[in-house]
């Protein structure tokens, strides 16, 4: 018996949509509604998460869908997994909702049981974890930790805050608050305030209006695929983008103090990282004294057929901070090692510190990705299911362009000819039940859970075979 | 019956401490683990939150203090609240926290009514909410939506973005990116993040070594107590804080687009501004087109013996965007009206678009709060206790120096003559079994819960007495 057969003795065998359009009237009835209260206008369909199981998805109208999007690449184990439902019963759990606790000053006597479960998922050269509350969140407060560590190291570890220091920080003027910058990558995601927005760099959309810090943005390499056929060109292309980081830490006019980036660029459209790239990068950062931080938030916890995504580069010696959130349903965190403790306590706090009753759902997840080998699963069903395509590839070759995530799990994606066919097989997915989501300007991506099977393959290719032809 | 007794039938008569140091041994060991995992620094005690009901926290040792800082002025109803572990075993909170949605994409179909619930709450003025995850995420949030909105009527709100401001917004420069400013206030605390951190402006250890927005910080008026004996220097203090402001708004050299005050500055002090003040600061922003923010993270949700603190100022017209966050226990959200919504989706957009969780348990609180007039009596038991406290001051009047609160709830605070004797105090506040917190340099806060009562107020009259008598 599978595992999600175990999970899901009663997951629908197959979808079915009886509305004409999505949203279905029932949905658009009600979004209407919610539109009064809350913009709604990003909203795909009303969902029914009373009557969602396993790898499917329901809407108001009743229309069930197999859900290769997984809120937006969030959801590990498929709806209403009987494991986290009893994490959720658990005392533990009432009172992480209800006695919500501060938990830099109040800590809870389980929370060291709580952290430990989630270290156990820790990357190499990682001991430590601080907990913000979303990926963003995360990533922010990963820079606040690359910042300090930056400057204690120009200043002293032990060295006192100068006069002058604590005196122009209140005016946010140099030296107290520092001319220091984030080198990020263009296409990059890596969230939506202002200096994860500062970052970011995928969709004008995203930014417009909104204030940003004067930070640099290398270029992303740009591979042939199949990785296989080209790895001159992609080796050249490494190298080409390489020199370019190199150059903008070294010229840029504020100093680089840290370096961020996604071992696959997923909002910016699935671009993904070399081993020789991400490993060109520690050498790089190490010589020019430069914080390297990896945001796993979409691709770590299993999503690419192994727990971390960058652990395909075994980089040596690993990364310096790691950033993560999605697929845990949950907060946002980083991995570190000691001497990314700040030299002094309240410098990384606030009210929160974090999200307990979000990180009992994210130990349990871990727990059950490794119980159940969910990411071996999630490699074996990506491998069975980038076979597919590849042979549906071979057939419709504009209709799948730049077929990626070879070895990656179900981490796979491909392009159209235009954003309008894109959206077009959107749409006509969705209307034969198959609710998947887009990337960048003309990408559609898969990011199914960690319990998506071979069967669930097969009825996608069979769906998106049909809708391919049509369109 | 009083609401706690009804509520807490088996809560102590009396705090209890035996250790003889706080944090005590078990805690202590306890707290030496968890900061191999965690930044554990300014952690106070190890807390038991089973043991712990309603106005008394426990900590690891067994020492139970009556609880007026309620984990940083946010539980709102006491430990181990029914009402609240009825809401955390519902249903509807089984499917938020196991099938987290992405709430902008793909809704609940009860959504609506749990916000509906919350908008019960809302200020004069704002029909609908947005939810971040914290008060700080809060805080930014509503930055954006006041850029956007400012930029809107700059350039028209149906008009498309230039093809300059589509490229430069990539590169984080104008005017894609535009250099515009909030103008916040001296003492401000809003938050950690970077745009946030930009406008807090309490104390440098928060802010130190983080790159900062060029945004200026106007004074916050400093009253002479007691209010009814000083009005004349007090409105000139207005006057004078007010020309500031007006100022710096038209003289600074990046556009004012927002100004963000709390209606009283807590982690700052406890700086308490007129209604004289904040009804000013609406019509000069007006006056100068600037959007107008007000932060009730700290104040709001019943706190001050109002739901939101500044509804005393009665301003007119409405503010424009309210943030709230803490004694909702929960995330972060602002209220608005239909004008701050963007003209386009997908502006004000992130994976979670808040947390479902967490709104459920705000929605009960909420409910509470109306159902048992907890506001009321928050109002109520603030007066007797002030009383208590002005008493107290003329007996030690340098040991109550500038006692502020009055007609605020159980928002209440005073000054010690130094930091070292603020210090001492709460420190012997603990060991006499009360867990109070302090702010600014040398000054307690109160923080109790709305469930404190009179006899709460009592102990902790008794408890001050004996030890104020002994510093």
């Amino acid at each position: 018996m599978s595992v999600c057969e175990k999970y899901y003795p009663s997951e629908p065998s197959k979808p079915s949509v009886t509305s004409s359009s999505i949203p279905g009237p029932k949905s658009q009835e009600e979004l209407s509604k919610l539109g009064k209260v809350f913009d709604a206008r990003p909203a795909y369909f009303m969902a029914d998460y009373e009557k969602s199981v396993g790898n499917y998805i329901v809407d108001a109208d009743g229309n069930t869908y197999l859900d290769l999007y997984a809120q937006i690449a969030s959801i590990a184990l498929g709806y209403n997994n009987p494991a986290l439902i009893k994490a959720a019963q658990s005392p533990e759990m009432i009172r992480a909702l209800v006695d919500r606790p501060a938990l830099g000053n109040f800590p809870s006597k389980d929370l060291t049981a709580i952290l430990e479960k989630l270290l156990k998922f820790a990357p190499k050269g990682q001991s430590m974890v601080w907990s913000g509350l979303s990926g963003a969140d995360a990533n922010e407060l990963a820079f606040k930790a690359a910042f300090m560590y930056y400057r204690s190291k120009q200043r002293g570890y032990d060295k006192e805050f100068s006069a002058e220091e604590n005196s122009t920080v209140m005016e946010n003027s140099t030296p107290g608050s520092p001319q220091l910058a984030v080198l990020s990558f263009k296409k990059a995601f890596h969230g939506r305030l202002f200096a994860s927005g500062s970052v970011t760099c995928s969709k004008p959309i995203h930014k417009l209006d909104f204030p940003a810090f004067n930070w640099p943005h290398a270029e992303y390499p740009a591979y042939k695929f199949p990785l296989e056929q080209n790895e001159d060109a992609n080796r050249a292309e490494d190298d080409r983008c390489l020199k370019i980081v190199e150059d903008l830490i070294t010229s840029w006019p504020i100093p680089v103090a840290a370096l961020i980036i996604e071992p696959i660029q997923s909002e910016g459209g699935d671009n993904h990282a070399s081993k020789y790239f991400l490993q060109s990068l520690r050498d790089l950062t190490l010589k020019l004294g430069v914080v390297y931080i990896i945001d796993e938030v979409q691709t770590g916890v299993g999503a690419t057929g192994k727990l971390w995504c960058h652990e395909y580069a075994e980089i040596q010696p690993p990364v310096d901070l790691v950033t993560f959130s999605k697929k845990f349903q949950s907060a946002g965190y980083f991995f570190h090692d000691p001497h990314f403790v700040p030299n002094k306590p309240y410098r990384q706090f606030n009210t929160w510190c974090g999200e307990p009753a979000r990180m009992i759902i994210a130990g349990a997840i871990g727990q059950e990705i490794v119980d159940k080998k969910l990411a071996e699963q999630c490699a074996r069903v990506g491998d069975y299911l980038f076979g597919k395509l590849s042979a549906l590839q071979e057939k419709y070759p504009t209709k799948f362009q730049n077929l990626r995530g070879k070895n990656r799990g179900t981490f796979i994606a491909w392009d159209l000819p235009s954003g309008a066919e894109r959206d077009a097989l959107l749409k006509n997915l969705k209307l034969n039940g198959c609710n998947v989501g887009g990337c960048a300007e003309k990408s559609v991506r898969l990011r199914p859970t960690l319990t998506f099977e071979e069967k669930h393959a097969d009825i996608f290719v069979d769906v998106l075979s049909k809708v391919v032809a049509e369109i």
